[in-house]
């Protein structure tokens, strides 16, 4: 009995309390942010690069909050063309050989040169794991594929440098995008494939036709609609296509054993459960992890955070034992 | 930098539309449901006994679209003074051995007698396996504990007659609250565990402490606070009480592997989150499976609701081989 295609829900206005069991770290990632910059006009690159500008500064406040740690030593290398930042946490025992190729979030926009820098640094401390941190290139000026293109280059370099079993990729929101599409095209190109796949409430729908855009929009505290960026990325190439929109790829002929990651008020919860979906439908191994109450930047640093930590860690140990 | 324990989101009104990719009979599930009959007063009796009445011929369309087959052998039997329906799907091969002990929803109230007959045919269905189901006391006539204590006679009942690595223990909704409910008791009895735990979007938290009871209020079309029924269902005891709230457990000295499901507008999301990391954080194997826009009914008989029977029958599948 097929309803009315058009059904709408009309909700009415509404208070949302914060859950009084979160730890006092994981509330303060539910204040609710101020207002966001107007988008520039799609051809306006003068004014994108200002846009962008000024969100990498406002982005350096939340990694403060979030408490990154720095102690490691970073190596910046050039990877068939593509800036890598090559990082190891401080502590890392003799015997880890395997390397995690971290592709960093930021809208497909933003978060380049020294926050890649510095987010690389603490993914490799979250994941104690040496870290290859790509810096590709981004909208106004290397529109896709130039970011994806990058990428490819440096999962090529690591390939010359460890087997694929030592490999894992991994990649959060904008870069859970790159990191999900770099799968596709690597077997599409005949690479191998690494030991997993990390992809932490990736945007990997360009169309944002996922339902929490809907439900937890204004419930998710600081993250809105990026259509004006995925269109600048896109530059004029289909949003569907799965390089740009990699779940509405085919997972059936070949994907990594994936951990997937979200929370509750993430307003790319549908985002990561449909990805889930599609990998489980294809057959492919794939864990879903979902944070209480948590919205799109996680719980960094909060226990409930560093529960998630640990799930990752559990993970690439998992998989990296069937090497 | 712990924000004020009041942080309260302001949401304005707003339509909320069901996502085009969804199949008709899933759409179907989406459709918002007319107002519900008002709560009697806890001490009212005859008024509850006609409140559960009308609830339970008003569940009859309900099951009618979720389109369940009652094709099967069903034996009536009394399992140490509880009533159970000992049920054989349809074409069960004779070399299954392994047991459901099922636990039927209906907020610990309603969908007793020839609902639950029913119901557990239609999990014998879905599953594939012969199932008992626990046609447990309610209230009014019969508050906490005779639900549980019905449950633990089945359950002893069924340890006499399959080893527990053949028994499977499954409980939808306030099914799934009197499923863990049972676990711990159990445990806490002396009794062995089963091979497994199935779990569907679990009644685990009598407080409603969680984020989606806030956050999906009005999102899922079906359901509402239940929080009379769990007076009425408590009787004066604790409602944090592990045996009433399993959430609130110790799940650290024994709780047998358990699979999770729910959607992203189920009321109950963050029940079912909120066990999962309970469990994980415990150390037991649980895995969650979350269905895109799924309401707390879930779509059942729909591709995306066929889709998780498919991981449930894995998952007994698995760990059964276990045994």
């Amino acid at each position: 009995m097929p309803s009315e295609n058009k059904t709408v829900l009309h909700l009415p206005a509404r208070d949302i309390p914060v859950p009084e069991f979160l730890s006092d770290i994981a509330r303060a990632y539910l204040t609710p942010q101020g207002g966001s910059a107007t988008y520039p006009a799609l051809e306006d690159k003068a004014g994108w690069r200002a846009y962008v500008a000024a969100a990498d500064q406002a982005v350096i406040p939340l990694l403060r909050q979030m408490g990154i740690a720095t102690t490691a030593q970073v190596d910046e290398r050039d990877a068939d063309g593509a800036r890598v930042f090559d990082i190891t946490p401080a502590g890392l025992g003799e015997g880890s050989r395997a390397v995690v190729l971290d592709i960093h979030g930021g809208g497909l926009l933003m978060c380049g040169g020294e926050l890649c820098r510095i987010m690389g640094a603490a993914s490799a401390a979250r994941l104690q794991r040496r870290v290859w941190s790509v810096d590709y290139r981004m909208p106004p000026d290397h529109p896709y594929p130039a970011a994806l293109d990058d990428c490819m280059s440096a999962y090529r370099a690591l390939l010359r440098e460890r087997p694929p079993e030592q490999i894992l990729v991994s990649g959060g929101s904008a870069g859970g995008n790159l990191a999900a599409a770099l799968m596709l095209r690597a077997r599409d190109e005949g690479l191998p494939l690494p030991a997993g796949l990390i992809l932490g409430t990736p945007e990997i729908d360009l169309t944002e036709s996922g339902d929490s855009f809907h439900t937890n929009k204004g419930v998710d505290p600081g993250l809105r609609s990026l259509m004006p960026v995925n269109l600048l990325y896109a530059n004029g190439h289909d949003l569907r296509h799965p390089y740009l929109s990699p779940l509405f790829g085919d997972f059936s002929q070949g994907f990594p054993p994936t951990i997937l990651t979200t929370g509750t008020r993430d307003l790319y919860l549908s985002n990561t459960v449909r990805m889930h979906r599609a990998l489980r439908a294809a057959g492919v191994p794939a864990a879903l992890h979902v944070t209480e109450a948590g919205p799109h930047t996680g719980f960094p640093g909060a226990p409930e955070g560093l529960e998630i930590d640990r799930e990752i860690r559990l993970f690439v140990e998992t998989v990296l034992a069937r090497g």
